[in-house]
């Protein structure tokens, strides 16, 4: 914490959420938002859909700079964060006619798309064009406007809940003068992040130690996730030399376990990897039924390096589609460095794929055995003139152990693939 | 909200969430938990590790009947739940000398496993054995204990942060005489949830109106997810006619739109009215690329209904592994109704399957056009004596469109095979 700098708190709303029925998607983003613009996010709350609740909250975050709400802003009247705004803002709610014609454009457009009566939407238009006076008025990204006013001697911004519509409200309300304001207060604020894999918690500590820690006015986070440790290093701009001195010191500490300087995540790390050489890959799964392959393709444009592959749950098929030999999986079992092996060169067989990846493993909870426990995991990278295999023991459950496959498998292609010079 | 339930609060610790870095993953499993007791979360906080955001965290919560804190429980300096909730509940730190005992125990297992020297954790085993005097300890299920100690007029109750092992403490406070007698005291809440497919939130919303809505004393929310609307229905034991006679007037207005009356999970659904009819299935996935399978092989013992598949994301794959004639794939394109038929095929005969499920679609954010804009979707479903194809428009970003996709893919299986009479 730094007293110096603006001081926000979200205040999210949803008796879902307290229900257990949903998780909050929108803490993360804005919590991430906030931090790259410099402003320190000090407390969230999450609380229940009546106006006392949202009041309540609302009055317990007021001293902020900033206070961010999301939720309740639908055209129902169990929707009703715009009316506890008001009254902790101490502003009457007015009809914006502006809005209104807005949103009844919107409500129509949607009501012939789906062939129902848009006189239906009237109440529920008038109800989300009503704002507190002297708010400012965020266009909506769906039905919701949001809304800027003054609170106390901050502001409070409304968001709708969809998390795809708070993005785009939030992403308008950066450019309005008090929202401009706090971040130009905030300034800069330096912030270096340090990927690791292959290197635990407790190491990455130590190294942090010998590098000199926070001695040189930075602050720092080690924060350790499926299979790697991210450690971000944030400074004022006039403690550049300390951060720079830090990282140079983690960098010698760590080397190559250090895998990346940026956010992006690992799977596009791979794909820029195959990319820069030409490189196709195809997978072949087993315990992890599709989730290497899935990670992949959740970035853009992956398919100029992803061709597929064969998910190979049932033996048979690791046999039929795979071309791993019967006697193979009689003699080592599926799950065996054998087995693991002869599925990614299978993989790059049936594709015709330059890099196979192989995953078998015992996921459990069932399944496991003395010699092959549950979290006994096999991994084969086959690549032109290059292959690596890989054993696992993970402890956790089913979705941890697959997660964990997923991730390792991932990591054995970068190394791999590292090893092959661009063409 | 009713005033004769136990009230409850969660305060959720770690600056990492603050920054952004990672998701809270308790809050979700934590409100499931109490309101299966009956028990009504009202607030959730979420704080930063410094002892004073934690310390002011707690003070604002102190008037519930339960607490639940999670985190902050490590050996190092910076985690300081514990002595902030000393501080609060104004009760001093002292050592556990059974508790040390247990903790060096564990720790020193873990340092032989690892190669490391056991005298490393001495700070830390002491560190975790100091206890709030008059708490209950809670066994560990990692190296950190639970605690249980009045709070005001209520208990606190102190969980680790790791969702593993502040589950297992957490089954294990649920004995405890405190939170025992709160669950007396909530009694039996009853709880009956509708799931319902193909019929969007506002006509649901109109189904519960038509059916009385919540007149009989019932308390009812409707929750839209991907693709599907959960409604859930809670009522105290006296309303238990109330309830029944609500959920046989949605039965009756949404009929065979409610595809489940329980919280098990669709993959599941699909699986046991697979199983039941002794039929394997296969995938075959383009931009899924895997999603599907991984669903299904997220439940435990999927083995024996799910074969496998191809994920066919290049058109090479598609014709090479699945059969699909390139001749199709040149008139209609990748993504069409006639691919993603002749995939489903291909994946039967490839696997020697009964059932295959194919998907095919725009994803997005490029690839799209004109003709087959971004969200442009086609399903086939092929079975024994019996297909269905679907073309789906979805609207969202690359994530959703690839997640409802894999919804739309399992529903359509559900679909298909319940017209399948079981063997």
């Amino acid at each position: 914490m730094t007293a110096g700098r603006p001081a926000a708190a979200l205040l999210i709303t949803g008796q879902e959420l307290l229900l257990g029925l949903v998780s909050d998607a929108n803490t993360r983003f804005l919590a991430h938002e906030l931090d790259a613009l410099g402003i320190e996010l000090r407390r969230v709350s999450i609380v229940g859909d009546e106006h006392e609740e949202i009041a309540a909250g609302l009055r317990e975050l007021a001293g902020h700079d900033l206070v961010v709400t999301s939720g309740g802003l639908g055209p129902t009247h169990d929707d009703r964060t715009v009316e506890a705004v008001a009254e902790v803002a101490g502003a009457e709610l007015v009809l914006d006619e502006d809005l209104l014609t807005t949103i009844a454009a919107i409500t129509a457009a949607f009501a012939r798309r789906r062939g129902t009566d848009p006189a239906l939407n009237r109440d529920g238009d008038r109800k989300q064009a009503m704002v507190p006076r002297g708010a400012t008025v965020i266009p909506p990204a769906g039905t919701a406007p949001g809304l800027l006013l003054a609170l106390g001697a901050g502001h409070v911004l409304v968001l709708p809940g969809p998390p795809r519509e708070l993005a785009t409200v939030w992403g308008r309300a950066l450019e309005l003068e008090p929202v401009a304001a706090l971040r130009e207060r905030a300034g800069t604020l330096l912030r270096h992040t340090l990927r690791v894999y292959g290197v635990g918690e407790p190491a990455v500590a130590r190294a942090f130690a010998a590098a000199g820690g926070d001695a040189a006015g930075t602050r720092t986070t080690i924060c350790a996730r499926a299979l790697e440790v991210e450690v971000t290093i944030r400074a004022e701009p006039e403690r550049k030399a300390g951060l720079e001195a830090l990282v140079a010191g983690l960098r010698e500490q760590l080397g190559e376990a250090i895998y990346s300087e940026d956010e992006s995540p690992l799977s596009e790390h791979v794909l820029v990897l195959l990319r820069g050489r030409g490189l196709h890959l195809a997978v072949a799964e087993s315990c992890t039924a599709g989730l290497v392959a899935a990670r992949l393709a959740d970035i853009p444009g992956s398919s100029d390096v992803l061709l597929g592959g064969v998910i190979a749950y049932a033996d048979e098929v690791k046999r039929d589609l795979l071309g791993v030999p019967a006697a193979l999986l009689a003699e080592y079992g599926a799950v065996s460095a054998e087995v693991a092996r002869a599925m990614a060169e299978g993989a790059r067989a049936a594709t015709g794929a330059d890099v196979g990846v192989a995953v078998t493993g015992v996921a459990g909870p069932g399944g496991g055995s003395e010699r092959k426990p549950v979290g006994l995991v096999y991994l084969h990278v086959s690549a032109p003139g290059l292959e690596r295999g890989q054993e696992h023991h993970l402890i956790g459950n089913r979705a941890q152990v697959r997660e964990w496959a997923t991730v390792a498998a991932l990591q054995l292609v970068r190394t791999t693939v590292s090893q092959i010079t661009p063409s």
